[in-house]
């Protein structure tokens, strides 16, 4: 094992990622899917969401909360919409297959959405977005997560990190694609700071008593133990807005469960109340909107074009370099991982080691 | 004229109004829906986009910026989706009823939705969403609006103060009502600081190298001399998630002019080159999604209810008062504002009298 982070080629972690969950029992189709999902990911540079999530996945299998076998199970359906049960198989397989319901309700109807229960951590949420644009659509996606995120004026852990993201075609390369948290950071950001051994950022985190916490070591402990709670986007209070961040999560919560049916806040724990593992039964919504059925496709791509090109080539402040719209540093990300290999830090090479042996994937000759 | 605010019956602003709008030539039927708009925003104690804004819409009649007679354009049609060309007439009369076609689509095919173009100033954007949830429906309501804030690591004022506004149904007395503007703030609260002559909150408003405003009397003249920008929800530059805020703004810009084949960014701006006026040309989209094609209304309902009260009833900081969940506040000012009655500021007070003299409204014998 190398002490520093090395550059494994783009195949071969992808290759690496399809025969983990086919080991694991992961049918090849679907672990191709899954490993998609997480691939993507790593090559828009969003570490915290690719391969260094392949051991979650991998525990959890082993821990018995995750199916690898995926039932599909259509609910109720109508015209543009779809409910589904995911059983807790793979959160990817399972969202995948409901964005494709969306986006074929929404190429017949001009929108289609998909509400999905009981299911598991399906990667990062900017992939759906993209499944849609790719056919020319608009698209949405909402999922809810397991509790780390307070409400305005309190201290609770209760909501998830809950992100948003929106998906757009443009006639620039690369899409306008937006997918972050409703909180200002998530666990995957502090993680990154404790690998720097850098403090967190003051009003990322809160206490017991609402305080900012800042010692990482202490808050990555803390969070576990509930002690801790990410702060919605606006930050502590309501004088910067961070009731706005807070009702945005909260949508979402609204959005991954009332139309479900399903779990929600501290049911999503992940945990029995003694303590063992159950699945975290996590919601999601997704949405496709056909373009066509408003404009034509390329008068969208380039009506959105100019938006994002007047935003890039407006003024910027005294020592800002550029100007970005959402989307395009992933975009400028991609070309360098694909090129030079996805990061693998020590931390990571560890866990692909275990994985290779504990499944005999005796082929793999890491550089590491 | 009162030198301080006192407080008029709800009826007594509602009627004037009415015969305001009516008196500027709108067809009564119109009139009258403008006023409800106008209106459901003072009882929410939403000052900025009630009476407050009356003279605006006078202004912009007189202007000749505003149609009073609105030539709703159906452009193109299908099962769910309807896109709108407004003419530049009532934005409120556009967006009602917009809005109930959209409802309409999604009572029969489960979704609906309507993109409008060529309208102006809609009122309050929760308004809408609150259309759909008195039919048992989710809604979204989108808008742009004219430029004032810089993108992250800009500091033209470029994007409207664009909000986002989403319903939802639940078991208690009033539904989940989110409506926010994407920027941390937005021009009517710098107005209500103004009156209080305090400073404007730092990190807020930006200037011309990006450094925080707080001077509030040069702050109102700054916004209009594009001298300065309010700042996206998440602060300045991205430590504490400015870039989201910004990256939202854009989502709504993209839903707002986009699928409309509208105008957009500093086309809005409501100035020719030569500084005379003109419309806005503002861009709205509005969804609704039916509850009942996923899951029974009340189910939803009790869902959605469960997570607010668990928001509600979780843990305080030390020192809050109160958990509140989006709309709650505005709920329990409504009983305020029926008991008490509108309140109308010495500002307010003299632009009313303005109206009703220009108006000939000799009728309404105000306190004031």
């Amino acid at each position: 094992m190398a002490d520093k982070t090395v550059r494994v080629p783009v195949e071969t972690i992808h290759r690496f990622m399809i025969d983990v969950f086919t080991s694991l029992g992961v049918p090849h189709d679907e672990a191709k899917t899954c490993a998609q999902v997480l691939l993507t990911s790593d090559l828009r540079g969003i570490e915290s969401h690719g391969v260094g999530r392949l051991k979650m996945y991998f525990d959890r299998v082993k821990q018995g909360i995750l199916s690898t076998t995926t039932k599909f199970e259509i609910v109720k359906e109508t015209e543009t919409t779809v409910l589904i049960d995911g059983h807790n198989g793979m959160g990817h397989v399972i969202s995948v297959r409901a964005m494709e319901m969306t986006i074929e309700k929404a190429r017949k109807y001009g929108m289609g959405s998909a509400a999905v229960r009981e299911s598991t951590h399906f990667g990062i949420d900017g992939y759906y977005p993209l499944m849609a644009v790719a056919e020319g659509m608009v698209g949405m996606a909402f999922t809810n997560a397991r509790p780390s995120m307070a409400p305005t004026f309190g201290v609770d852990p209760l909501l998830g990190t809950n992100p948003i993201a929106f998906g757009a075609p443009s006639d620039e390369e690369f899409p306008f694609l937006y997918d972050a948290a409703t909180s200002i950071s998530q666990r995957g950001k502090i993680e990154v700071l404790d690998r720097a051994e850098k403090p967190t950022p003051a009003g990322w985190v809160i206490d017991r008593v609402g305080k900012t916490a800042t010692d990482t070591v202490a808050i990555l402990a803390g969070l576990k133990k509930k002690e801790n709670a990410f702060v919605p986007l606006g930050g502590i209070g309501e004088t910067m807005g961070g009731q706005k961040g807070y009702d945005l999560a909260t949508m979402v919560e609204i959005l991954s469960a009332s139309l479900q049916g399903g779990m929600f806040l501290r049911a999503l724990s992940g945990f029995n109340p003694d303590g063992s593992p159950r699945p975290h039964r996590l919601g999601h919504f997704f949405m496709a909107i056909d373009i066509e059925h408003f404009v034509p496709l390329e008068q969208f791509k380039k009506t959105t074009g100019d938006i994002l090109r007047a935003l890039r080539n407006s003024t910027k402040m005294p020592g800002a370099e550029r100007i970005y719209t959402a989307g395009e540093k992933e975009w400028l990300k991609e070309k360098e991982i694909r090129a030079q290999g996805i990061p693998i830090n020590p931390n990571l090479q560890k866990n692909l080691l275990i994985m290779q042996e504990d499944l005999g994937l005796d082929s793999y000759n890491f550089p590491f």
